[in-house]
């Protein structure tokens, strides 16, 4: 749409001082909304395709692509370990590590309440810039909308990823066959509890902080080295049990894992058992399952080892013929439980 | 993420009916979040690559691409000529349309407030579809957050879109110069006015229909026949003189256009001088202007009155050597005024 990423050489730098905020006006497409992009959201992004102030932007990219959205509502907006703008870019990011692609581009799309500060706006596009700078992608279009006071919470942003396919091999539910080996990333439960602690403002002994981080070097690395990935999935909302049962179901083969070989924090672990949760449904935004053939699962484990975002990567479960999607656990007692998603989420706006 | 566009073979359908409402459940990528997918969005988008049940789409793409992205949050959802779903297609297309590229793909960001009717979610992504249809785009790829009653205002809608570029020179201020021809492609003010009378319920004589269509036909057909397009800008938020400003100041030149060249509908200029506003600075979401070489405008304009969204195109105005992006409109009379961008927008939300 007109107005986007635009540059006016005569327009001044809005002066981002601690009482300014939002006003309808900076999403208007005239003068307000030009300084708006240019004094706080195209500094931060800083992309040559964002200064060539188009409706869009040109990309060269040849072969097999994968394309993804999320939109992002978190609250608080500031976390240990992150942010809404950390977790946008990651979110995406690992959202193409998922598809088996190199992440590459991303597009930014902003929603603002009228009356948010403008000082906080910097901050998040600041953590945003930084999270793309750590994930190697460009963020190469945008587009922000101002909403009336009380029409939205803050802010919402979206974003969109490209990322050029580098599996050979379809990843997804449909690749997996029994026999295949379940690898966890590393400990679970950390982002949804770090999220909540902020919000309801508890106070444990030792601070949560969210795994939010990306993924894709590990990830991209097992491709690299041949491992024979039959599915990628990061255990965002709804947690290790959402992801388990959804690919248990698409597939129609059984999940079978051992509750012992899942990591969690003590502190994540005494935090879950204060509120009444189940870390295995707790959200993380760093983690995530691979599912590899038997036979390559030393190799793709001493792989992610070598990642800082997934040093504690575990095998924790096979796949088995079945029919019916069922995902059981294990326990350290040698009893097996049924594992299902929830109805809905324990932990609303985790994301 | 995880639990988007998942398929659960055993996920009943959620009735549909009047007093249904959308719960914060329906986020939480659990059972419910499967059912809404399920029973309303993956039936009206109805996409194999939605059915891949995976983090993302997998595309096959060759060469240069356009990349684009844009939220909506237009008040009302509904309005005479379209409603949010077919705003949020159709600006997306065009704005690849503009980057000189052929829309082929779209991801769906869908942000709902708890308390939505289901009933008018099925309207508005029956819209989607429909419209999606209509401009030949395939909805690969979406994400559904919902949010806590009064932190949204019913839904916002958030769309990126890849198209492949087909232009053979850049599209942009930067390529157009000193004699080229403006190109407008029917009358403005339309879509604003139709959203500005059905929020505010005025009654007008005659009920303004919004433009809001898809014009990558038309403008494509320009780049089949060979002309050498230098600018395409579509003339949303702040309208035909925020566009025309853009693109002067960006490209350092002068633009000057002749007020009786440009067509305003009889009802829609009699409902703008009622409310004091300029036409020239309502949004518009199915118009746009093309600048052309001026030997090349004759034929430009034969190709786009060949489309129904341009049936109306006329020539408007000339770009002229200057440095200070200045943009000038002549009158009946022969006076010369300064066109301007607004400090905001006449209109808030419109798109």
């Amino acid at each position: 749409m007109t107005s986007k990423n635009s540059h006016f050489p005569n327009a001044c730098p809005l002066p981002a001082t601690s009482g300014d905020t939002i006003q309808l006006a900076h999403g208007g497409g005239g003068r307000a909304m030009a300084r708006l992009i240019n004094s706080i959201i195209r500094p931060a992004f800083d992309d040559t395709e964002l200064d060539r102030q188009h409706d869009g932007a040109t990309l060269i990219l040849d072969g097999p692509l994968a394309f993804t959205t999320d939109s992002y509502v978190v609250q608080p907006f500031v976390f240990p370990g992150g942010d809404i703008g950390t977790l946008a870019i990651n979110g995406t990011v690992n959202d193409l590590a998922m598809c088996g692609a190199h992440p590459l581009y991303l597009s930014v799309g902003l929603i603002l309440e009228e009356g948010l500060s403008i000082e906080l706006l910097q901050r998040i596009v600041g953590s945003m810039r930084a999270a793309a700078t750590a994930a190697g992608v460009r963020l190469v279009t945008g587009d922000t909308k101002v909403v009336d006071r009380g029409k939205a919470d803050g802010m919402f942003i979206n974003t969109s990823g490209i990322g050029r396919l580098v599996s050979p091999t379809p990843i997804g539910p449909a690749s997996i066959a029994p026999g295949d080996v379940v690898i966890l990333s590393g400990d679970i439960g950390r982002h949804g509890m770090a999220v909540m602690a902020a919000r309801e403002g508890f106070g444990f002994e030792t601070v949560i902080e969210s795994d939010c981080a990306p993924v894709a070097d590990a990830v991209l690395a097992l491709f690299e080295a041949g491992v024979e990935v039959h599915c990628l999935r990061d255990l965002t909302r709804g947690g290790l049990a959402s992801a388990l049962v959804e690919i248990a179901e698409t597939a129609r083969l059984a999940i079978s894992i051992d509750e012992a070989a899942v990591p969690v924090a003590d502190h994540v672990l005494a935090a879950c058992e204060l509120l009444g949760l189940d870390p295995f449904h707790v959200a993380n935004e760093g983690r995530f399952i691979a599912i590899v053939p038997a036979d390559q699962v030393e190799q793709a484990r001493d792989i992610l080892t070598q990642y800082s975002s997934s040093s504690g990567a575990v095998v924790i479960g096979r796949v088995y013929a079945g029919n019916g999607g069922e995902v059981t656990c294990r326990g350290i007692l040698g009893v097996e439980r049924a594992i299902d998603m929830l109805s809905g989420e324990q932990l609303p706006r985790i994301c």
